[in-house]
Formats: structure tokens, C-alpha cells, sequence
């Protein structure tokens, strides 16, 4: 065997050989930033503060609500109402209906308009209200009385599961009527308006959607009187409860929340068990947030006076899905009070976390015309404007055309995310 | 008022009225099946018989294997293995490739062919196995050069992530290295090929798909060491874990496994406490099943011996399903024996049901083209063939063109489900 045979045979096959060399790389970088972590005691008292001021925004600060900007009577909004009101509130309704008809005036339904010129985005709120614009709904007249017959329906199949008490899907909902509804999107369409027309959330009509979300960590609640203790659910987790208002009794020892975008950091987040290093709540909507998740995301934020850390891809999509949970959907900026939370900061991947932690070229990936377009248009949207940082790190994704997935943080390691990414992050209070 | 106008007015506006009118209708109907149900006591043990069949089915005859039908020198499958041994058998590997190079012959791989030509439809086992064929994958040839570096950079990458005893997912893996994978289907296929050469399964690499599937009712377990309670689970119920060799020590009273497509009826079932009145487990992959809803359908089937039945919407897409856990995918067959759930039942909605139950025909959808053709081609399938009832029923739904979603008993009222369709069927022991 020749010398050159043999000393290219030493050091394994050329494959593994390029891999080890790699993983050696790789690692030495990996090992720099390990060696700027400080103790955890260290880097939990500087998630302390975060965690106090936090504490202490929420107890000093009312949140603004309509009514302090004075906008009550030019806005709309709904609130959670418990099912006796509901059911009251349905009952006044068909009551009205009926002595008008008595009065040879016939029916008609005044229905809020959800129309985006009806909606507005609220600065000091942050995030989109509806204005009070409203269209009337005559069950006398060719072009709504099918409208108007669809409404009537609802409001009586909305009062039989209220009667019940139980929990029906949209989905239940249209089936329940096809032919009068024809449609899912008519039916849920009018859904929307009856929450409306009744000033409370969807949740409070017992129609709720299907769940996505799972939570772990340290967050004690009931999930329809059933105990939960989310350090005992193992890696999966716990699936979040379609219906909030199931869910009650919520007790943590958290510093803070950590919010997901994906599945498969969560996982790796779980089972490292991130949370019994650094005391948190991991939470995640797989993708795109949910009704359910959103709702319960806001609820331990309110009932627990925690920060939300947010953990995203770097494209303009994760900052799309920030944007959700933060300021709400347009379809519905009736409910947008208790949907969306305040005040999440953008923990990463954030642009410039790409060079800052060397990921390297190849797990970066180019954007697309449409990637630029969407991050572009983001930079246009008021609740990014308002945070300069924000600008700064959009600016330099749409400049650079680089976008990474959390995943692209593994080609330091498996657990590079738990072990160095995050506790460095949090050490250096790098969030905006 | 005139008189006509009066009496309308009191049988309240017409939407109204004809919705209390229908309600009555499908009421009277509905309660006339109603009236059929007997005492929970006696449908209990119409399902204890099949318990105990399912029990001493499963105790007197070992299930099947490859070796049995003196297959296993034709064909070739994987099976769930340690740790420690699938290192063992990587590190045999490379050592074996050392050989072949220091002897100056460079070095090879031989992969297991998982093309369609090498898969078998075996009837006595009723899934798809893997022949034998395999193909030689050298270093020093220009057109296997790059698959062979991929996947000895994909068995260095297992090993790393073996010796951690981690789990990661399909996108880590492809994160640590985009510049040789190019394409996460390029390592995606090479880690299947690597599981059918070290003859183990995936989850025996420690890499795992995301979960979707969840579970509630008489069921405990341990998920990572934690112990599960799974009637304690709320209505949300508990995420099955992505990672099933961390799942263990399973236990429970029920009699049967309820499989349900989706995740609306699911929500029904959990929310009514179904698994209380009939001592059950429910489980959903909410849709199409994810790998790891089918393997802990799997796991709950052998360890507990309970018999499964299936609710799956009336459509091809619903047996389509359920083929799925039963039969696998055609992609992963080499690993047909981990994933499949033998001896499912039909248990609804079926094509028959619809007249059965009286669903109403507003709530039937007309077939599609495409649904009618995969309904055609799903009474070519072996599996289906074998099962007389299910071809009668699938040219039924071919031959009225009608399909219906679960969703179609709320028709009935939202807890028709729960209250008398399921426990009918139970009583009268209606299943395929």
C-alpha cells in the first residue's frame, strides 16, 4: 500500500474524514460561544429582571382598553360572557324580533359590518380594532332574506348547545343544515356576525375550533376540572384544550413564556427539558396559531403577568406569525382584544443572528421574489414600524435575501439550540 | 292584526319555525333509535364478547411473522432495536468498510431496494413486505459517488446522535449538512435506506416525525418517565409522544379502542367523557396518520390485546385510512411489521349507515369524479377484497355516488354521536 494510500486510510474514508473535519469546525465555533456562557445563576438573574418588570408593568399598568382612548362609542368590540348572558342576550334578541313583527314591522337583524373599511389599526392598542359601522338585515327584502333566515337559524342552534352546555365545532355547526347553509364559509360567515351582533367572543358561543397547539414546562392548570402539571407530560406534551373556558386555575413558577413556531423545536426543547435549566413555559401552535392557542397563550400571559420570548424561522413568514399573536387577524379584529398578546419580543432567529452565530452559507437559503415581497410589505405594517429594531432586522433580511429555519441552528450540534443558542440569548438579553 | 297574521306570529318568525319544525322531525326519528338502545349494562356485554375474543385470539395464536410463512429468506423487514445495538451495528459497518479499503478495494454499500418492483402484498399477513433485492452502492463509481457519501455521513450522524441518546427529527438531519443533502429528500431517502441496512426501524435511529395524534379515556403510561393518566387529560387530551421507545408501562381497563379520523368528533367524544359509559381508549392522528399515532396505535394494540374499531368519515378517503394503519404506506413497507395494526374493525360511518341512520339527504355529499375512481381502485386493493363486508359496502358508496362526514349525525342534534349512534352500534355489535 502506498504512503499517500495508506495516510488517506488513517484517517477514515474521505466522506467521514470531510464530516469529521466539519463536526471539528464547526465544533471549535460551537465551543467559542459555549465559553461566553456565564453559571445559570448568573443568566437566571438576568431573566429575573425581565421577569420583574414584567411583574410590575402588569400589576402599576391597567392594559388600555377602548374605553380609555375614548373610542367605545366610534369602536366595537366583544368580550368573553358567561353562557346565562349569552343565552339572555340571544333571548332579548328574538324577543325584539318578535314585537316587531307584532308591531306589522316585520324582522330585521342590525348587523356590525366586518369589512376591512370598517377596521383600524389602533397604535396605542396596538392591533386592529373594528369601527362601529353597521348594516341592517331585513328578513322583507329579496337580496337578505336568506341572510336573515341563515342568522335566525344560528342564533337558535347557538341557543341548544348553550342550553347544553357543551362544545360544538363550526364544522358540527353547517352540518346541522346543509341545505339552508350550502356553504361552510356561509355559515361560519354569519357565526362571526352573530358574536357581533351579541358583543361576545366566539369562545363564549361554545363553537370553537379544532386544536393544534401542545404546551410543556412549568404551568399548573385544569383542563375540565382535571388537575394538568405540565412537568409531567413527558416529551409530547400536553394538547391544548379547544375550549378556553374549560380551562382554569393556572399556577407557574415560570420566569417567562417560550413561544414556538415549530414542532420540532419544541420537541428538542422538551426533551432536553429546557425548562428545569431555565424556569419557563414552551408552548407551540405548529405553524400558523390557532383560535386555541392564541387564546391560550393570552391567558397565561394576563392571568400570569409573564414576558413571551419568541422563538421563529428567520423569514418573513415567522415574523407574519408574530404578527398573529401580537395584533390578531384581520377576520377577526372583532375579538382582537382577547385574542392577541402584547408585547412579544423577537428572541430569534432574528437576521443578524445569521452572522452573530456563524451559521454557515449552506444552511442559509435564498428568498424567493415572493419571500421579498412579504417581508417588504411587513415593513409597511404599523406594528412593525413601531419598533425600530424590528425595521433594522427586516431591513437586513430583505437587503441580504438570506432566510434560515430554526433547524439551521443543528449544524453545530443537535442540541446546540438548548445548550449554547438559548442561554446564550437570554444571558445576553438579546431580544426585541 | 288580521288572524293570519297572528298565527304566524305565534309559531314565531318562519326561519324559526321551520328550523323547530325540522328539529321535531329528526327529533322523533332520532328518538325512536333511541328507544331501541338497552341498558348500558347489556351493551357492556355484547362489547365484553369481543374483548374477550380479541384477548384469547391474541393469547392462543402468536401473530404471523415472515419466519413463520418461511418468507423471511425472501424478504426482508426491520425490527425495533436498542441503542446500544444499532451502534454496535454502525460501528460493524465502518469497520467493515475499513477492511474492504485497507485491502485496497475501496469500499461499498449494499442497500436494500425499497422500489415498488422489490415490494409484496403478503395475504397471510395482510401487509406490504419487502423482497430481498438489493444493490451495490460503491464509493468509486461517478454515479452512486455522492449516495454513497451521503449516507456515510448520514450513519456518522445516527451514531452521534445515538451516543447522546437523543431524538431529532428528519429536518435536523438535514440541517447539519444542506451542502451535501442538497434536498431534504435526499437524506430523507438515505436515512430509509440506512434503517433496512442496519435491518432496524427508524424510530431505532432516534429519528422522529412530529406528532399530531392525540389520546384520551382508560389509558395509562408513561411518556419519558412521567406517568400519563389518560381519563385525567381534560377535553384537550394528551399529545402522543414523537419518540415511542420513551413511551412504557402501558395499562388499562378498557374494552376496545375507539380510532377516529377526526379530530371535531374526537373533541365529542372527549368532551362527553364517552370512555366513562364505555370503558374505552380514543385516539386521533386528526387526519392522515402521522408514524407516530401508528405506532403507538400499534403498541396499545399488542400490549394490551384490545380490539380496534374504526370511525372514519363514509368516503374512499376514510377507508383509505384506515388501510394505512392497517396495511402501511407503500413508502416505509420495509418497516410494514412496527407500523401496522392488524384486525381493524369498520365500525362507521359506512355507506349503509346513511339509509340505516336516516342521514338526511342535504347532509350526503354527491362523489367527485376522483372520489369515485379511488373508490374503484380502492375495491382492487387486496386488503379490501379479503373483507367481504367492506367490498359490499364500498360498492355501495360507488354505486349511489353519496359520501357523508362523521359530522353528518349532528344533524340529529351535536351529541346524537355519543348518545345513541355509537352505542347502538356497539349494542348491536355493528361492525366489519
Amino acid at each position: 500500500m502506498s504512503e499517500k494510500k495508506r495516510r488517506r486510510t488513517e484517517a477514515g474514508p474521505p466522506a467521514a474524514s470531510a464530516a469529521l473535519k466539519k463536526s471539528q469546525r464547526s465544533g471549535s465555533h460551537a465551543q467559542g460561544l459555549r465559553k461566553q456562557l456565564k453559571p445559570d445563576a448568573e443568566i437566571l438573574a438576568s431573566v429575573r429582571e425581565m421577569y420583574d418588570a414584567a411583574q410590575s408593568a402588569a400589576s402599576s399598568s391597567k392594559a388600555l382598553t377602548l374605553s380609555d382612548l375614548s373610542l367605545s362609542a366610534a369602536c366595537r368590540e366583544v368580550s368573553d360572557r358567561d353562557v346565562a348572558s349569552v343565552q339572555l342576550a340571544i333571548e332579548r334578541a328574538v324577543l325584539a324580533m318578535a314585537r316587531s313583527i307584532l308591531a306589522g314591522r316585520g324582522f330585521s337583524f342590525d348587523v356590525p359590518s366586518r369589512a376591512a373599511s370598517n377596521q383600524l389599526y389602533v397604535p396605542e392598542l396596538d392591533r386592529i380594532v373594528l369601527r362601529d359601522k353597521s348594516s341592517s338585515r331585513p328578513f322583507a327584502s329579496l337580496s337578505t332574506v336568506r341572510k336573515a333566515t341563515i342568522t335566525a337559524r344560528v342564533l337558535s342552534l347557538v341557543y341548544a348547545v348553550l342550553r347544553r352546555d357543551i362544545h360544538v365545532t363550526k364544522r358540527d355547526l353547517f352540518y346541522t343544515d346543509v341545505k339552508l347553509f350550502q356553504d361552510q364559509s356561509q355559515s361560519d360567515a354569519v357565526l362571526d356576525d352573530v358574536s357581533c351582533m351579541l358583543g361576545c367572543t366566539r369562545s363564549s358561543l361554545n363553537v370553537v375550533a379544532s386544536e393544534k397547539g401542545v404546551v410543556v414546562g412549568r404551568l399548573v392548570f385544569t383542563d375540565d376540572g382535571d388537575r394538568i402539571d405540565c412537568t409531567k407530560m413527558g416529551i409530547g406534551g400536553k394538547a391544548i384544550p379547544p375550549n378556553i373556558d374549560r380551562v382554569g386555575n393556572l399556577e407557574s413558577d415560570a420566569l417567562f413564556i417560550l413561544l414556538v413556531e415549530k414542532d420540532a423545536a419544541f420537541m428538542r426543547l422538551a426533551e432536553d427539558r429546557f425548562y428545569n435549566r431555565f424556569p419557563c413555559i414552551i408552548v407551540t401552535a405548529k405553524g400558523q396559531p390557532d383560535v386555541a392557542t392564541r387564546l391560550f397563550l393570552r391567558r397565561m400571559k394576563t392571568e400570569l403577568k409573564l414576558p413571551v420570548l419568541a422563538l421563529v424561522d428567520s423569514d418573513p413568514y415567522g415574523l407574519k406569525i408574530l404578527s398573529v399573536y401580537m395584533c390578531g387577524s384581520k377576520n377577526m379584529s372583532y375579538d382582537s382584544s382577547n385574542l392577541t398578546t402584547p408585547d412579544i419580543k423577537w428572541l430569534g432567529v432574528r437576521p443578524s443572528d445569521l452572522d452573530k452565530y456563524r451559521v454557515p452559507e449552506q444552511c442559509r437559503l435564498p428568498m424567493t421574489e415572493q419571500d421579498v415581497k412579504a417581508g417588504k410589505d411587513l415593513l409597511e405594517e404599523d406594528f412593525v414600524k413601531r419598533n425600530g429594531g424590528w425595521v433594522k432586522e427586516l431591513d437586513m433580511m430583505v437587503k441580504t435575501r438570506q432566510k434560515a429555519e430554526i433547524q439551521a441552528l443543528s449544524s453545530f450540534g443537535f442540541q446546540y439550540l438548548t445548550e449554547v443558542y438559548l442561554p446564550l440569548k437570554l444571558q445576553q438579553r438579546d431580544w426585541l
